[in-house]
């Protein structure tokens, strides 16, 4: 299974990484990046550069593609080469797939019109915007679409495509493969759980 | 302050991006990315290209490293350029850290010697052989030596050094930020809890 990647500049690494590292171990598959042009693009924060491998002109029928999300996707709900790109090779994919605001980019390129999906908690509002039916959960799947929520969920959304790809038993030891065992220092990381003033700090 | 994540052929991207995606969002971090060489890095399955923007040797008083680990890593458990380095700014560090196989870097070149320090699963009793005394915990502070399990525990080891280094209320703000609210879809991220025949077939 071909598994493209979309990179794009000012994206949230993590959204990509996440995914990458999970599926990359997957046996079969052959992982690519993509993007507009080939070589760097930089994060959202503008520290880290990561390397686009091939042209989405030169990707015509992956399997599985992935769409990580950051300050960056705005660039891509306007109609352009990426939303292009999307349609074109969604109609062949066996799995689309976003990470956070990723599933914006698929939403306003008008795949995931009436399906359920999820986004950055910050984000969900605007899903609806664009035609999906938001669902406030860690991962999604409807159909052949699997959402992610915000930037770290993209390793939950990855090994739930696993499962789905190549049965329970290989997600779980790509699970093991990379000690996903997540024990966070505090139950801070969804606006439901995190103290009243720290969401406050971040949404005002 | 200034945050120093070294990059190197073969590492596993996780180990690094994990933190990067905590680290960079922390108000006032200069996080730079380090390595023998400038320009791209290869990730352990080849698939992935990150990029190494400054010399380690053009980064010589950073406040914090963090060296990931991956198969790469063997390359520096032999003295040279990069143990040389981590010797040199160790002496003026305030956090020094790894996450996953980046703590036998650590180890071979002396800087755990007699300390409390995790690593990857599998590699627990490597860590011994270098003089650490091996713990198997998530993540494990002593001293200024934060070192975290495998791969995905980058991120649980960057929010504790985020309280360490700032409070608990900012390493609560950044885990809300990257949406960190870990869903695993099994229980298998540990050889404690993963089914016997999955991590069988990891280790037979």
């Amino acid at each position: 299974v071909q598994i493209a990647i979309l990179l794009y500049d000012r994206l949230a690494a993590l959204d990509a990484v996440g995914p990458y590292e999970v599926l990359s171990r997957l046996p079969g598959a052959d992982v690519v990046t993509v993007g507009e042009r080939t070589g760097p693009v930089r994060s959202d924060t503008g520290t880290l550069g990561l390397i686009v491998d091939h042209r989405i002109d030169d990707i015509t029928t992956p399997d599985v593609v992935v769409v990580p999300g950051g300050p960056g996707k705005t660039t891509h709900l306007a109609d352009g080469p990426v939303p292009r790109w999307l349609r074109a090779v969604d109609t062949t994919t066996t799995w689309t797939t976003s990470v956070c605001t990723g599933s914006l980019i698929l939403a306003a390129a008008g795949l995931l019109t009436g399906r359920r999906a999820t986004t950055y908690w910050r984000s969900i509002d605007e899903l609806a915007a664009h035609g999906a039916i938001p669902v406030r959960e860690r991962v999604v799947t409807d159909g052949k679409y699997v959402t992610g929520a915000g930037v770290s969920a993209g390793i939950d959304m990855a090994l739930t495509l696993v499962a789905h790809i190549a049965g329970d038993a290989m997600a779980q030891r790509l699970q093991l493969t990379i000690e996903y065992d997540p024990q966070p220092p505090f139950d801070a990381g969804s606006p439901a759980t995190a103290p009243a003033d720290v969401l406050t700090a971040l949404t005002t």
